[in-house]
């Protein structure tokens, strides 16, 4: 009944034509979301899970009854391996409209879906509050501008808005702080040149675009304060899942002493597991993202090039894992935690 | 009197071209030659110093006055500041051809370069070998194929012949070994993407290119056997300086206890100082190595392409140092030693 006065549609920025293109997409299918979620036009874990909830509003329209929305949360579901993000937001959504009537459920969709939306925003605001108080601290007596090196993108495109490694980098900033940020490329999609470097010019912070080999030779000559990188999957040990070359980002920061800081909503926390190399699938992408490389031509196009010899073999892990001895602090809503003390997150949290 | 026998230029092979491109470039000037290393159209620690070599022969067909080739000197020396086999090479060509009457400097200069380009080979074929004797050692007991990682380009095309972190490689392969190289990409100059890939693939040795951030992913999964690397300057303590990423590449493999070997032949060792990090130059390249790309584009150019946000700053340090503890042994043409080991060598030598 009151369908007819719900969103037919949802639209989405897409993160494959930034910095150079800005398209903004219309989704108006299960189907078409698990594309795009799928080819990253939608990215990032907390993003990923708010449009997954969306792509169930979307085939709550097609059809109310369960087996189409079990199958379409299998759809979603099989888009991207690794982000846990996905798997919660969808168990979320089957279990609030699978109770209830079928008629209730396109309109039960949408409003879950724009909680879990609006929830995101409010979580990843509170990062950025606690980050800020780690980062203030990290100020404290230094005379010189704050260096703070990010991995891949964890801003507000990663995000419903102001993202999770970033969130407290625009915190400082807007509280009048002295911030710097060392944006690594991260080969091979480059979201650190393309989409974070495109977020912080966005809001006029200070960085520095780096090669992913750059960090480790930085942090040597004291030119990181502290490292903040976002995640796809935080195990309940407290070991990272997160874009590949993280992990030796965490090896570098240890070696000299740097903090390093995981920025992460409850929602990217994988209770179930343990061990983060043995038990979190690893994405293996298309190699083709290895051998070629897209960027913006003389004449204004967007095109691609090939890097390697014609014929060579490439491989495209997209994730790997930070063991938790590497990891200084897990910045959640709840507040700062070290890994071992993750777990009483989790007991708070359903008390 | 001789002078007319004497070659009058000395060919190239222009690396910046491949792997799409192969020209060959005719050098007939020491300022040509000069400028073709800080282009790096000739590149890689040891080709660098014969190249310098024969970049004081060309000068002394242009003159044989001592401030004539003082003066080639130290332009040759301005060209790249971080591998000491430049420096090397001149000191020697410099000691060779200024005790001798200044109209037999030209013919002495042709033969001393001669002398330095054909040890190159020699030693590296040294270094091939001690390396295969490591290689058959790690393979000993291994039912399935050998997986060395390497980063940046130590190969023939590095060298004179053979290469350095490849020789064992080649050698290896030669002798009937089931070897495989991952190959990291090597941003900014894609020297492993480009060069290392067009290498194993002309001689027909398995090999994955790889994102310069996969490699501590695969080493965490036991797809690394071992690491092998060159070096542009290695103290006599046993740090080691090499293409930026090296540093997190040794992290991971000392986090993993992967063995981390680094080839070099002895004119690459600097036995006047102690830490790397503290005192080798690092040179600072363009930006535009960091905010642009060149590739092969569907029409067969080559082009070059924007990476970053119009107007965002990057930082390019070329090199980096990893230090002595996390070296497994340096691969000499006397043998593998451990980093303490290493000034026994310089006795040794001095013997």
């Amino acid at each position: 009944a009151s369908g007819s006065m719900l969103p037919q549609q949802v639209c989405i920025i897409d993160q494959t034509g930034l910095p150079h293109q800005f398209r903004v997409v219309e989704i108006d299918s299960v189907r078409q979301m698990a594309e795009a979620i799928r080819n990253m036009q939608v990215r990032g874990a907390p993003l990923i899970g708010a449009a997954a909830a969306y792509g169930m509003a979307l085939a709550s329209l097609e059809s109310d009854d369960e087996k189409h929305l079990q199958e379409s949360a299998r759809l979603l579901l099989a888009s991207r391996p690794t982000a846990v993000n996905l798997r919660w937001a969808l168990e979320r959504m089957l279990e609030r409209l699978l109770p209830v009537s079928p008629h209730l459920r396109c309109e039960y969709a949408w409003r879950e879906a724009g909680c879990i939306a609006d929830e995101d925003v409010v979580i990843n605001h509170a990062i950025g509050q606690q980050g800020l108080n780690l980062l203030r601290e990290l100020a404290r007596g230094k005379s010189r501008r704050l260096n703070i090196l990010t991995h891949c993108n964890a801003g507000w495109l990663a995000t419903v808005d102001w993202g999770t490694a970033l969130a407290p980098v625009y915190a400082a900033f807007d509280a009048g702080m002295d911030v710097h940020v060392w944006v690594d490329e991260t080969r091979p999609r480059n979201q650190g040149a393309s989409l974070t470097a495109w977020e912080l010019a966005q809001h006029g912070i200070p960085f520095t675009v780096i090669c992913d080999n750059a960090g480790g030779h930085l942090m040597q000559h004291g030119q990181v304060d502290c490292v903040i990188v976002g995640a796809d999957r935080v195990t309940r040990t407290g070991d990272v899942c997160n874009k590949i070359g993280t992990y030796l980002k965490a090896l570098a920061a240890f070696d000299n002493q740097i903090p390093f800081y995981v920025a992460v909503p409850t929602p990217t926390i994988d209770w179930r597991i343990e061990s983060g190399v043995r038990d979190i699938p690893i994405e293996e992408r298309d190699p083709r993202e290895v051998t070629t490389i897209s960027g913006l031509a003389d004449d204004g196009t967007v095109r691609t090039l090939s890097l390697t010899p014609a014929g060579s073999m490439a491989a495209n892990p997209a994730f790997d894992v930070t063991p938790a001895r590497l990891v200084t602090g897990i910045i959640t809503e709840h507040g700062c935690v070290t890994p071992n003390d993750l777990i009483r997150i989790h007991q708070e949290m359903k008390e």
